[in-house]
């Protein structure tokens, strides 16, 4: 086999822990240097692909590399840039075969949610198309937990253990002031069309009367009058409500002024001071809600020590894959057992993979549409558990802070991105 | 000295660390069983004391008091309502010296901020006016850290290290996907008419280009075009943007609509959304942003080991103050030295603290009133050192769970509250 460069990228949202996954690759990669030469990554993605702007990983120490096992968000600089099919921009695809040709590169690392996998796929056809071969494989990643055929997706057990001890923290604060302050309190969490997130929330109510009290699903339509009910029996019994609101639930119609982001989704939020006002107008309770947005994605400080691992293991098993000769797969994290939870490495297809949104399904949701069920319990239980806390200098946490080397660029022409 | 009952209450919005001060005064009370009977805790704070809805310390083991001190919120219940002056309702003081007879309280520790303090002086008076002395001690506790004659109040150092550490975390996502997605973000904090809590946030700015670039402090009147000025250099220096604003931000003027508490409060909130609206009409960036209300000032997850140990240290010393026969004073917490942080438990006069708000000095906000200075850094720094992790099962944190036992009344008449 000829020693060939390697190409990692980081895609889209960006999650506490898929700089393990880069520690993974490229520990594996050094560790490979027989088969693999030098790991570059592409600043801000797959534009540094684009532009020929490569970082040279060899230019960070061991140490830095091991320290991006603690640190949230993407070292190389993640992209929110889908490629257009082949049909519509052909000369995008050849342009980046172009550039990891002149870069001796053979190995693509895709680490990305669904987007990058049908990115991943089209470079694996097209390279063999064009006579130079180029292994893809593709690194799940996405807080959404909307990847199929993988238990579960690096990123989404370290929201879901950020949402469920937020929650749990939040239902003790309210507990302690229902009596004459606060009634209900709504924290609206990130996900999309996918109730993953809200549904993790649920784990912090272990006995009757915990909080959360409510979840609210995107896949379970919103019923403005039983959920006002659901909120006043709640206030009723308790003294207080506490609610888990997906940014996806559509709670009103007039939403249609929503920006649209690069990849032609719809720019979510503002579910829980809808919910608010609407309380507070109809039921008369006071309020108070929290909007988790970026910090729910970013919060190393929180991680689930399982998430830390799978994204270390599904970084690591990429480059044993493309050492081994695969292409046009993705890893995936197989289920072996729920209690105690085991699980192995696996692949699956491209092209079962690309585009396809894995939803909650139906029996992880309670009849009355508001709660999880204990399927779900089981389901995502294992995936908050152990600690994984960064190390901290002063009071705060010590995150890596790269070099980020730029390589010569090889190719004396420009890419428009 | 005859042997005394204790009455324990918490007051206002309740912190990641008031019950450490619990624990710290039934701690210190049942070593000092010759001097202090049993502790009473106000169920709900002081309106436990007024409706005589006392609970029985003495049925929780050491071991949940123990566990206190790694649980957030007010486990006896906390209040939001301020008792009238003395003109105004002499009679809710009488009855609650009424209720203290009836118990045989002697002790009175009251947990909380400027409001409490008021209270707390008021009792002391009173009670010697009536012929019932009872020592008075405040606890001090308010997240906002305005509290005079203390070097800082317990809870703002847990969530001054949140807002640190989150702005930190999310400064790290914005710089990863700048070049294609969000250029600006907005952490919104509470800490009312104070800036503390924004002041915090900027320990996590460290060098040239960090997160956070822009503090909005109450104290510095809002300039539109500065804003947005600094914004739009920052976002064309460093690619993105982050801003940490107070709630107590007067951005517009048009939030006549918002609601009072019972303290004759406003609730405030609603900056995050006004500065990102007025930033993408404006200067047309992608925004985001969180709001972190009550998570904040719960998250007992990552509370910082200096406010834990202050907070225990406070509750502790009250108790000792009142063995020592000492009544009307607030304890505080006496800077010694910056670095390495030395600090003793000193007291000061309620009559000097009660109703007093301590705002940030002029000098630790930087020239162009936009970020903290070096004077900053020196007093906020040792605030937010060290980390003190709850225990973890299944994932989540173990929060203590009290028998909350109530006394049985002695009084046979009801109270209006």
């Amino acid at each position: 086999m000829t020693k060939k460069n390697a190409f990692y990228a980081q895609s889209g949202g960006v999650t506490a822990v898929i700089n393990a996954s880069a520690a993974g690759v490229i520990e594996a990669a050094r560790q490979h240097h027989d088969t693999i030469g030098t790991v570059y990554a592409g600043r801000d993605g797959i534009v540094g692909a684009l532009t020929e702007d490569l970082i040279d990983t060899s230019a960070e120490t061991d140490e830095t590399i091991a320290a991006l096992r603690h640190t949230p968000a993407g070292a190389f600089g993640s992209a929110r840039y889908k490629l257009k099919s082949l049909e519509e921009n052909r000369a995008q695809y050849e342009r980046l075969i172009e550039v990891f040709k002149a870069h001796n590169i053979g190995y693509f690392f895709y680490n990305g949610g669904g987007d990058s996998a049908d990115t991943c796929e089209k470079i694996s056809h097209l390279s063999d198309e064009m006579g130079y071969p180029i292994q893809a494989i593709h690194i799940p990643k996405t807080m959404d937990n909307d990847l199929p055929h993988t238990d579960c997706s690096p990123g989404f057990g370290s929201v879901a253990k950020y949402t469920a001890v937020s929650i749990r923290e939040a239902g003790f604060d309210l507990h302690s002031m229902c009596k004459t302050s606060t009634k209900v309190f709504i924290l609206e969490v990130m996900g999309r069309h996918a109730g993953w997130t809200a549904a993790a929330g649920g784990l912090a109510a272990e006995v009757e009367g915990d909080a959360p009290h409510i979840l609210l699903f995107p896949e379970i339509e919103f019923d403005r009058a039983k959920f006002l009910a659901k909120v006043d029996a709640t206030v009723k019994a308790h003294g207080f409500c506490t609610i888990v609101a997906s940014e996806g639930v559509e709670v009103a119609n007039d939403r249609d002024d929503r920006d649209i982001d690069a990849f032609g989704h719809v720019q979510l939020g503002g579910v829980a001071p809808t919910l608010a006002e609407l309380i507070k107008k109809e039921l008369g309770y006071k309020y108070h809600y929290a909007i988790a947005d970026y910090l729910m994605r970013a919060a190393r400080h929180i991680a689930s020590a399982t998430d830390v691992e799978q994204a270390y293991a599904v970084g690591r098993a990429a480059v044993e894959y493309a050492v081994a000769g695969k292409s046009g797969v993705m890893v995936t994290i197989d289920r072996q057992n729920d209690a105690p939870y085991e699980w192995t490495i696996g692949e699956a297809p491209l092209s079962e993979v690309a585009n396809v949104e894995k939803f909650m399904p139906r029996n992880f949701i309670s009849d009355d549409g508001f709660h999880i069920t204990d399927a779900a319990r089981r389901y995502l239980k294992p995936l908050i558990a152990g600690e994984s806390y960064p190390p901290y200098v002063d009071g705060l946490p010590d995150y890596a802070r790269l070099t980020l080397a730029p390589v010569a660029k090889k190719l004396g022409t420009s890419f428009e991105v």
